[in-house]
């Protein structure tokens, strides 16, 4: 006997999901001078939805109910705050509950032979267990929607060509971003993928073969790829022509990464494995919209679990207000900081905009009473001529228990003359964090071995020394 | 002012798709009892379909033009033979004649404004240019679901949980068997890769984790995974339970394979990058089912390129039937070589059916009149017990210009005893091919240098010494 179940793109209903979620110009079609209650009562409705799917699930009807929380509770978006927060390490437990796929998902109700096919993927994990990543179809489509409709708002050109150094195998990224741009544009993707899949000289080689214009991926590998362009003789800007490069940009300088591909237009955005594309910058270049018909951001203080007040930086805390089919995402503590950009939405929007990544608070080194996240120091030192961009923080406690953090920094000032230099340095940070940290400032290339930032995708910027 | 393209599958009629190439029960439903007859009308209504698009093209006019070939030639499937056949040559040449992606594909005739999205991968070609592979939506998600019509008709149980040994990055492979398999089936995908995207241990861990039961990939990888099992204390069977293992099995030993994971049910199937599944084995184990309602498959003699005799071993020369949005593919000549197997559709299809791939024209050694495909020597020595699976085959010249081949076979017999071995070897060999070879008898593993069955995805089974 044959099973009966649905194609991928037979189980939900495709017209309405790009109705629901308009890209390219019907974006501005159906969002330009939304009010703000419009764009709420919206969100409301799909909030609604999520939540109801959510009560169905054993995850959530766990954790929610062991809150003291019931369906009764949550009448409306103003109830979101008495749910409690979830995060990787819920989903974590979920799994090592009931391996090897958790509780979290809600695929169990559909027998075998009727249950429509799935995508499946794994965080990267390399030590112990990996966290399974479940989307259903439409909670993946809507995904990769939004990564199509963050590029197009960018400004992606039609028929563009586009090299990706998102990896492959069993970790999403590399797939989803595939996925994403050949369903949702129309531009040439080459799934080049990390070093190791497509070695880099070969990379640069495909890039002036294909005559590709626009670089995906980990910004820190992208800028790599410059230098290994130059050693094969190709010039970065000549040679091959990038008109953007799209990456987690974060605090890192821009200005390195601009000039080493000869100025192109560069964009962040913001997601994570399990919520997707969450926020993109814009042709404006004043933040990152919000896609907020399909997430509810919250920001929140990261001691309190309260909204933060106007003007602070906080944990964003994403509910996907689209994921209605498999796991469905509710209060999900990203542990990642940022604040919000004051001032109206030049684009015409309804959205927020976001600052970007600016750390982990589970990273946060609480210093007399100030959070300090490492990841934003290298920005406000940007304004020296002199620092290279490359910096580490160290955070020490000495016998008496005394905390303090030591900023170290590269610079391309010769060893002799840095000495003098190291008062100003002190004084900016003391100006732009509040208190006195510490500076050393070393040579280009000195700090590799500490940030790693020639072979991780995320440089480390914190040493933590406290404890040890 | 934003572009107006579709989606990727807004771009083709979805529906109307798995109409045309039913999949899962709708397979028996349509075909079941088809006559000939009405098979060969439904091929010929797309054959003139799929040789309008080609019309369009500039590969097509430039090569069919050169043959002397008219649209007027062309009034149905009989004319077939007036087409000249094309190879990975010419699209080699239209890609350096008009670089980067070749004049093969018919995008051009559309604005980069309106242009729907397409896929684009290349061969991994390792030394010198790339070989681009284009696809349209439509034709991306025929192929796709043809794999998926494959492992459904071989048995695949609903919600299985496949783990992938195809390689992603720029190459086809791992890509495509990941949409077919998410999109046409419901079982749960674990796209692990080659052992450089996951290492092998990671391999088998993810198997024992997850609970995979189906394996898909490259055979010889697939076999070295259960040795990499056992080292690291994961019994292949006990631990890991295999139900099914699906790859390109042409003339390998299914013993060794079966019995490295538990004896599970072994699937063959057959297809190239640009043509995507051809055909597949289904649960009568008694040949691979041609998908001939989307693909016109002709056996064609490597020397004249006619028709083969009945009986006889020819090239697979191909025409997509459903590709009639970018890169037609009309007689695409895979140089691989097969014969059909006679007797009886016992699934009640209209389809022929082919042995398998049983080696490569451009691989062939022709000695005193007979074509021998080193790939089929393997299989010829299977009756014999001490025959373990490995061999390879070379081909000499003497000094008077006379060739010969010498069979180099693995066996599990001592040294010593290996001579007395040697008259029975020969004689069942010239029963099997017709003409006397040489043949040496080695121990396990010896080969292993030659053929690279290691390291290689397909191993080397000549060594042309010829012309040395």
């Amino acid at each position: 006997m044959q099973a009966s179940y649905p194609t991928y793109f037979e189980s939900f209903d495709y017209q309405a999901m790009l109705r629901d979620y308009p890209l390219g110009e019907a974006l501005f079609q159906q969002f330009r001078g939304m009010t703000t209650a419009d764009l709420q009562a919206l969100q409301n409705q799909r909030f609604m939805q999520v939540v109801q799917r959510a009560w169905q699930i054993p995850f959530y009807q766990r954790i929610w109910g062991q809150a003291g929380v019931t369906p009764a509770d949550i009448q409306s978006l103003a109830d979101i705050s008495k749910l409690p927060l979830i995060s990787k390490s819920d989903i974590m437990d979920s799994v090592e509950r009931f391996p090897p796929l958790g509780d979290f998902h809600g695929m169990d109700s559909i027998p075998a032979e009727q249950r429509p096919p799935m995508v499946f993927h794994t965080t990267s994990g390399t030590t112990g267990t990996p966290q399974p990543l479940v989307f259903g179809p439409k909670g993946r489509e809507v995904q990769g929607l939004l990564v199509g409709r963050s590029y197009r708002f960018m400004g992606l050109k039609p028929a563009a060509t586009i090299q990706s150094c998102y990896g492959h195998g069993m970790i999403n990224g590399g797939h989803y971003i595939r996925e994403a741009v050949t369903h949702y544009t129309n531009a040439t993707f080459l799934s080049a993928g990390t070093g190791v899949e497509t070695r880099s000289a070969q990379q640069v080689q495909l890039m002036k073969t294909f005559g590709v214009n626009v670089l995906v991926g980990f910004v820190d590998y992208i800028k790599r790829l410059s230098d290994v362009a130059r050693e094969e003789g190709i010039e970065p800007g000549k040679d091959i022509k990038i008109d953007m490069i799209i990456g987690h940009l974060g605090m890192e300088s821009r200005d390195s990464i601009a000039k080493a591909w000869g100025n192109p237009e560069l964009f962040d955005w913001y997601g994570v494995g399990d919520t997707g594309c969450i926020a993109a910058e814009g042709p404006d270049h004043d933040g990152m919209h919000v896609w907020e018909d399909a997430h509810y951001l919250e920001l929140l203080d990261p001691d309190t679990d309260q909204p933060i007040a106007e003007g602070g930086c906080g944990n964003m805390v994403v509910t996907c207000l689209y994921k209605d089919d498999l796991y469905p995402i509710i209060r999900f503590n990203t542990h990642d900081i940022t604040e919000l950009v004051p001032g109206p939405n030049q684009m015409g929007l309804p959205f927020r905009r976001i600052r970007g990544f600016m750390g982990r608070s589970d990273n946060m080194v609480k210093l007399r009473g100030i959070n300090i996240y490492p990841q934003g120091i290298g920005p406000m030192l940007e304004e020296r001529t002199e620092f290279l961009g490359e910096f580490i923080c160290k955070a020490v406690r000495d016998a008496s228990g005394r905390d303090d953090m030591i900023v170290l920094a590269e610079v391309s000032t010769a060893a002799p003359q840095r000495a003098a230099l190291l008062d100003d340095y002190r004084a900016l940070l003391k100006r732009k964090i509040g208190i006195e940290v510490l500076v050393e400032l070393v040579g280009e290339g000195e700090l590799t071995p500490l940030t790693q930032v020639d072979v991780r995708q995320k440089p480390i910027r914190l040493l933590d020394q406290r404890f040890s």
